[in-house]
């Protein structure tokens, strides 16, 4: 079967793409284990050295026509991870429309046009939930997103649900909290810093902290689980989701302090102290309305898992990227 | 103050065109009454003889420009209330959302271009509900719509709010009920029977209830309540609204045959006789995903108000429409 992945030059979506070629079978539409014949990674960009078994297409999600290029009217299943990130759309209103919404209804039209309905993977985002919130979010909480990133997103939401009611596409949305430890570089994302403070450190250069330590919290998620979370999702059946298309991933709530305490006890001290505080009210404002704490029991029930602890995440890191400690 | 209505060729915009002229003021920035002194009514067509103190602009809402070359640029409130019907859009998919959303989008990129923000008052629908819900919705109930036209109106309410957070414009979006009694002729929404069965037998014709009178039930307001109600949405300071934009309105819960036995009792049984049920399995389908049941608590507290029952509902329209019976 043939996979497409928006975003598919990114971190996760590269990551995603590379799992799938070596686990090499995906659900099919029967439900049974079906070989994973070709992987297409459409993205605006690629790492230097992208695996030799990903097909990189180069393209602009919103330019009209360039999906329909890129994608194989046999594609089966289609993860759709392509976005400005949140601090991006809010500094531009047009762009973070143009990709996250028109970007996201020319894939779906594209979808609507294979031979048969694919399963569609989207990632949405805790930036779904803000305004006044409970203490614990849970699966009935309404989505009152208080950036444009989070409103493109539930919208996107919307329309993986109407498409999938229509017949048009089989549609999971998961609302991934934030992924940490990201590796490479910081991006324009406002959740950069929280990958930032553990990745840098351990790479031997300092890190900006642009948050209060003691009172933020993040629910995370680490790179290894919401990759496992993709595939899940897509292997469900479509039954398991029903007419609610769109879920919360399960995650860890962890303060910064926490988490810095974690790298200091894991890495050393000289580790840890390689964070320096600089608050930055930017980004202290848009990481403020997100959440941190969520019961998630659809999703366990559904079969989802988040990490063990933050320690793991943090040794997880570690073994990916060889380093040293 | 200028105003300008999209769908003010229908018979709700053009009824609020005309209060509005009558009244003759709305809320301006500073709260205080403001002499409306120009009423745009934008929509595809007209009425016959439509008021000649409104002026009256034909076109396509998602034709780029159409809305740009209608819009004064020192418009100061925008009624959106133009959309594709219920059943139209569940017809014709792509239709319903270059109009209700690409419509929309336009609509709004116009206003965040105009000489000051503008209060935009946007019309939702109780059909963002759907799904797996509670015997009663409240304010706190997720949209779940089980329709292209209920997404197309959840996701515009999104993009108000968005673009209200941005200070873009001042919007307020309102999940309106069915209205009845419409006047004029049945169209293609799936609520059109409501209307049908109270309006048609009133003017002594036959008219067709395609649903089970027994067992549905309808959550409705009067158009002269619902225009009312943009008013009120208009007028109230932007703090009455906070970052919650989105407002459920309030109605009645009434069963069709509590409809039939009204008008039995307001015009004569021979009137109630002219219904014919002939089930519809199509418009049956869509009506039962619809809500009957709200506690409307945030609205009541704004200050908006329901019909006190369905008979005044009923007599509203025979005044209205200057019915003798």
């Amino acid at each position: 079967m043939k996979v497409f992945i928006t975003g598919g030059g990114g971190f996760l979506g590269h990551r995603l793409a590379r799992t799938l070629l070596d686990r090499g079978a995906l659900a099919g539409p029967d439900g049974r284990p079906q070989p994973v014949t070709q992987v297409t990674c459409f993205d605006t960009a690629f790492p230097e050295h992208p695996d030799p078994r990903v097909k990189c297409v180069t393209g602009d999600l919103a330019a009209p026509g360039a999906i329909a290029a890129a994608m194989a009217p046999d594609t089966a299943a289609v993860f759709h991870l392509a976005a400005v990130v949140s601090a991006g759309a809010e500094a531009d209103f047009d762009l973070g429309y143009r990709v996250n919404l028109d970007g996201t209804r020319l894939l779906l039209e594209q979808c609507r046009k294979l031979a048969r309905p694919p399963r569609v993977v989207f990632t949405s985002s805790v930036a779904a939930f803000g305004g006044e919130l409970p203490d614990i979010l849970d699966d009935a909480t309404t989505p009152n997103p208080q950036t444009s990133y989070g409103t493109q997103k539930v919208i996107g939401e919307y329309l993986v649900t109407d498409c999938t009611r229509k017949g048009y596409i089989d549609g999971r949305s998961l609302r991934l909290p934030t992924i940490v430890v990201r590796p490479g570089k910081p991006n324009l994302a406002a959740s950069s810093f929280a990958s930032g403070i553990i990745r840098e450190p351990l790479a031997g250069v300092e890190s900006i902290c642009p948050v209060d330590p003691a009172e933020t919290g993040v629910w995370l998620l680490s790179p290894s689980k919401v990759v496992e979370a993709f595939i899940h999702a897509h292997d469900l059946p479509s039954a398991a989701w029903g007419t609610r298309r769109a879920l919360n991933l399960p995650g860890i709530t962890v303060s910064v302090q926490e988490m810095l305490a974690t790298l200091a006890r894991v890495a050393g001290e000289h580790v840890a102290k390689r964070v320096i505080y600089r608050p930055d009210p930017k980004i202290q404002a848009i990481v403020r309305t997100w959440p941190i704490r969520f019961r998630t029991e659809r999703a366990a029930a559904m079969g989802f898992a988040a990490d063990a602890d933050f320690e793991s995440v943090v040794r997880a890191h570690i073994a990916d990227e060889r380093i040293n400690v």
